[in-house]
Order: structure tokens, then sequence, then C-alpha cells
């Protein structure tokens, strides 16, 4: 007979020791189902049907006001960046168990976008509440159909990541951002604020998402190799600027909850207001830093940081020369516009946490204390 | 000849060993000075002609957006809560880092709040100068009088904080957010959306702060006693809701710069989206928790917190029986109305920073790295 060394669980996983690692590689898959049948290429433009929001409310609404916890929260801030820069509307972006226990002000006019992965996050739901109370609109950006936060929003937009199972969300986040850019393009289309050309710049480079992911995934290993200087650091830094603010706050939190290192995430200008101060050579810094609009005042950022001794690993772009000068570690990532990096340089991130977890022995699936859908307050 | 052991620095000091020490024990006095004049507890209003903002501006905005970093960062998330709550313009903040490197947007009917201790932090006034160009109208938050931001700005309303030599900001926070506290009450009135009778019991309570500030920093030797606990501390995790959340940010911030402690500040209910990993008896947790609104929520997080063996320092009011049983040390601050709780919240963890500081023997009004004023990006 043959031997059979799988066990159902572990085929599920698809030959993976975990489920994490899985869905990280999943990731190219997944965000091109969630872009799929949205996307008009030829017009630079994304099709209303499944957007949630009807063209005549895109118009209308005065302001788009996003809530949501943990990872959705990251996503959100990447949200509200493109939504502002593509769309135009004065957006705001709050957690959502701060919303809930304040008096906060919702109008008629807001369009309130509620990111959740279970669609069932209680504080998130609670907050949902709280705006349809004021009179606002909310879209649902969940990952679970007919979920409570779909069922009691005006209407969804659906990722499509399919089932996670790791706690530490991964292939949810960036099938997140894929579905808050599409949404942005989307509204700045309906609102006359985003020319056609420049639509199609975005989403033609949405659309190549992944295969850039892929050829971050395949390099893995090297990441794998990057983890092992950081597997007994007690505490790290992650630092962004921009999209790559709420990137830098997502890698920092994928660390924490599964390697249970103190990881935490910075915008870079703040630096110089606080963080630098324990900068040391025991320190290391993780600087989200592609070939952006950023890129200059994050590189000086890093030469203060190395002035001191800081241990830089960098997520940057190839071919950028300068950062071999800065960084000790660096992880490449393809050439891409701006508005689409968050989605390829929160691969390496995703990958250091999964890799640090794993070289400690944690139980990466199920780490402690955490649970996958919060729906406690 | 009579011997003098005081040298001319250590006399300005005024007998502290430190200007941090003698600039927390300042507090009393400098949020008087920031209040005195202004206050028409008769009418329960604040008069126009300190707060920069005409009567008639007021009542036509239609956003409030603040903008600013580190220690004013903070003072101007509690300024968002209570603008919304008091006046209810809805608002935003945001790290001025953020908004110069993007493309914010900024109306007419915008009033930008800038607040910074220097009125010279460069992104602030970079942030200030995008707002303009947007039309919008700037209220300057400053504690030095004719500096760049109040000079580009449409108007100012000052803090009388006195000069600041310690690096780390404490006297001018606490300056601050009396200041942006008036300023909400002076809009709420003018709008017509706070009635008489609580603007006077906000005002009342604002004018008893600085008696109450005496009463904490009477007790300041027990949380000498408490800093001794965390000397050793590598980690610590500061936890508020609310008008607390600002509050946990600070202590955090303040241990960061000057002890060196990788120290960082959580939305509460954030809590069980990632940082309830970290969570064992080596990670101290100091708890801004008052008996506000927020109160019974953080109770459950404390419990939690507890559970996982946690060690919790908790910022609590006098009589608060529950709390004996989660906190392993608690810093008692007098009964007060919620509104002006974080003025009082913060001087335990101003004490706490100092003290742990000073036992580790680091240079207090100097920490390594830091400026006292950010003058560059």
């Amino acid at each position: 007979a043959k031997h059979i060394d799988w066990s159902p669980v572990q085929a599920e996983r698809g030959g993976y020791k975990h489920f994490m690692r899985k869905e990280i590689h999943e990731q190219p898959e997944v965000v091109e189902a969630t872009l799929r049948g949205r996307i008009d290429l030829a017009e630079g433009d994304v099709y209303a049907a499944e957007m949630g929001v009807p063209p005549e409310v895109a118009k209308q609404i005065r302001r788009v006001y996003f809530v949501a916890c943990g990872t959705s929260h990251h996503a959100a801030i990447a949200g509200r960046y493109w939504m502002e820069q593509l769309a135009k509307v004065p957006s705001v972006v709050e957690l959502a168990s701060e919303v809930r226990y304040r008096e906060p002000l919702f109008y008629p006019d807001d369009l309130v976008i509620a990111v959740s992965q279970s669609g069932e996050t209680a504080d998130t739901l609670a907050a949902v509440k709280a705006a349809k109370a004021g009179g606002a609109r909310v879209l649902a950006v969940a990952n679970v159909l007919d979920s409570a936060i779909p069922r009691v929003a005006d209407g969804a937009l659906y990722t499509h990541a399919g089932p996670e199972i790791g706690v530490a969300s991964t292939k949810c986040f960036t099938t997140q951002l894929a579905a808050l850019l599409l949404l942005a393009v989307y509204m700045g289309r309906r609102r006359g604020t985003l020319p056609q050309e420049r639509a199609q710049k975005v989403l033609q480079a949405l659309w190549e998402i992944p295969s850039h992911q892929r050829e971050i995934l395949g390099d893995a290993d090297y990441v794998h190799a990057i983890a092992k200087k950081l597997v007994h650091a007690k505490d790290v830094l992650f630092l962004g600027r921009g999209l790559g603010f709420p990137i830098a706050l997502e890698g920092a939190l994928k660390l924490k909850e599964i390697s249970y290192a103190h990881a935490e995430g910075y915008a870079a200008g703040e630096m110089k207001h606080g963080p630098i101060a324990l900068i040391d050579e025991q320190l290391p810094v993780v600087a989200v830093c592609p070939r952006d609009a950023q890129y200059e005042k994050m590189l000086s950022n890093l030469q203060e940081v190395c002035a001191r001794e800081g241990q830089v690993i960098a997520i940057a772009t190839k071919g950028d020369e300068p950062m071999l000068e800065l960084a000790q570690h660096i992880v490449w990532i393809p050439k891409a516009p701006d508005e689409v990096l968050p989605l390829l340089t929160v691969l390496p991130l995703q990958l250091i946490a999964y890799f640090v977890a794993n070289l400690k022995g944690n139980d990466v699936d199920q780490p402690r204390n955490l649970a996958k859908t919060v729906t406690v307050e």
C-alpha cells in the first residue's frame, strides 16, 4: 500500500506547513478574482454593478468616513488616501472602537465605508449602526457574503479572497486594498475628478499586480534568510510615508500578532518627534521605501537611522542603487506606479512575520490570545 | 563666606534637578495662565478676543482640520473629540508630515488648526501653507509669540506655558489641551450646539483643574515608587479609550523620548486585534482608566490583561474600588467631569517617564537624538 503522509488538514493547506503561508501565496490569485469582471480598461473605468454605490450616490456624497479595526483599519487608511487623491472626496478614517463610544457625527450626505473581513466585527458593526442612526449611507467592504455588516449596510463591495483560516490576515488585506482602489477610481470617474487617462494607468497597474506579486513571492527564500536575522529581535520599528504608512503599520501588526515581538509602525515623518530616541544597533528598522513620491524623504529618514547605528531592512524598488548604501538587507519589488505599491510592499512584510514566527516555533495559524473574528467588544 | 551650591543654571531650574521636573510642576500655574481672562463663567462662555477665530467664522466653517506632529498631535486628537462633541463640527486630525507630501484636500470653509509649541515645526508649517493654498482659514495654537506659524495663520490662540526647556514637552501639552477645550466651548456657543448649562459645567471643571493638578503632583513620591518597578522594563504598553486614547499615546511617547524604553500607546479597543498577543508577565500595561463614559469597557480590557498575567498600572479615579482588584499599582486622580480628565490623567504619566529616565541616569532634558524644535523635515 502507498504510504500517505499528509493528514486531511494538511491537504487543505495545499502542501504548506501553515494556512498563513498558503494564504500569502494565494494573493496573486485572489487579487485577480477581486479585480475580475470589474474593470473596463478601454474606458478607464470600473463597472458600477458590483461597487455597492449607485452612480448618483457616488456623485452626491460630500464625505467618506472609513470605520474599521486592526488590519482592515490599515486598508482603510490607504483607502482614505486613494479616495482623496483620485476622487477628491474629503475623507476621514477612524478606529471603530473609538467611533462607537463617543458621540460621533454622521450626516445623510456621508458615505460610511465599513471594512471588515468577516463582516461580523462587533465594534465595526456598532459604528455602522451609529452611522445609520445619523442618516448616513453605509457601504460594507467584506469578504464573507451576507454577513452581519453587509446585511445592515446599503450596499456591499465584496473581496473575493475565499476563506481565510490563519488568524493573521494576509490575502484579505490585499484584496481589501484592491477593492478600495477600484472604488476610488469608480468614484473619481463618476465625480469627474479623475481623467480617463490617469484612471487607465491606475487600472492597468492594478491589473498587473498579480504577476508582480508572483515575482515577489518567488523570492521568498531570500526573505527567509532576512527573517533569520530578526528571530532574536525583541523590538522592531516599521517606517513608511504616504501609502507606505499603513503598510508599515500592517507589517508591524503581523509581526506582533504571530511572532510576539514588540513591533511598532510609525509614520516616518514622526520619527524625529520621539522614536528616533530608541534607535541603536539593537533595534532593527524595517523601511517601506519604494521609488514613489515620498522616496527622497524616506531616504533622508534612513540616513538618520544609519547615523545612529540602526540596522535597516528595506523594501525597495529594483534598481534603486542608493539603497544599497543604506540598508543591510533589501527585499526588491518590481517597479510600478505609486498608487498600487501597497499591494506589493506588504508581501515581504507578511513573509518576514511568517518566517520569524515559524523559526520561533510559534503556532502561526493560532497565535496566543487572538481570535480570527472579533465579535466581542 | 556662605557656601553657594547652586549653579546659575540650577537656579533657573528652581531647585529641581531637571527642567522637565520643574516644568511638570509648573502645570497648575501655566494652565491657570492659559485660562485666565478668557472664561466668562456666569455666561458659560469664552471671550472671542483671544480665540483667534472671529464669531462669524466660528459660525460658518463646515469642517475643522487639525494638523500637528508629536505631542501636539496628541493634543489635537483630544481637540478633535472636543470639537465634535461640544461644537458639533465634523473634524479630522492628521500628522503634518503625512498631509504635506500627499495631495491633501482643503476648502475655503475649512478651519485648519495647526498645533505647535514652538510655532516653527517645519512639517506643520508646510501643511499650513498647503491649507492656505487651498483657501482654508488657519488658526495657530502656539506657545511662542509671533513665531512662523502664527505669522502665516489668519489667527492665533496662544498657550501661556512660558519657555519650555526640557525636550520632552509637558506643560505645553496641558496648556494646549486647555486652549483646545476653550476653543471647542467657544465654537459650540457660537454655533448654538452647546447649551449654556453644559458649557458652564465644562468651564467650571476647567477652572478647577489647577487645584486638582496640584493634588496629583503632591503625590509624586508614590509615582516615584511605581517608576522603580518600571526601570528595567524594555517594553511597556499604554492603553486608553476616548479622551484617554491620546493620553495613552502621550504617556508612551514621554517614556520613549527620555527613558528609551519601547513604549507604545494603543486604543484599548484595538488590543484584541493584535497587541494582546504580546501580553505576558514581562510586559507592564499602563491603563488610562478614570471613571468616565469608557470606564466599563476599559475595565473589561484590563480583565483580559490580568487573565494573561499582565501587570497593570492604572490611572484611576479616587474611590474606584473595582480597580483595586485589577491593578498592581494605582495612581489616583480626583473626580472630575469627563471633558477635563486628559488634563489630569496625563500628569502621572509624565511623572512616570521622568522618574524612570532619572533612575536610569539618562540626560532627561536633552534625550539622545532629539531636538526641542523640529525645524527639519
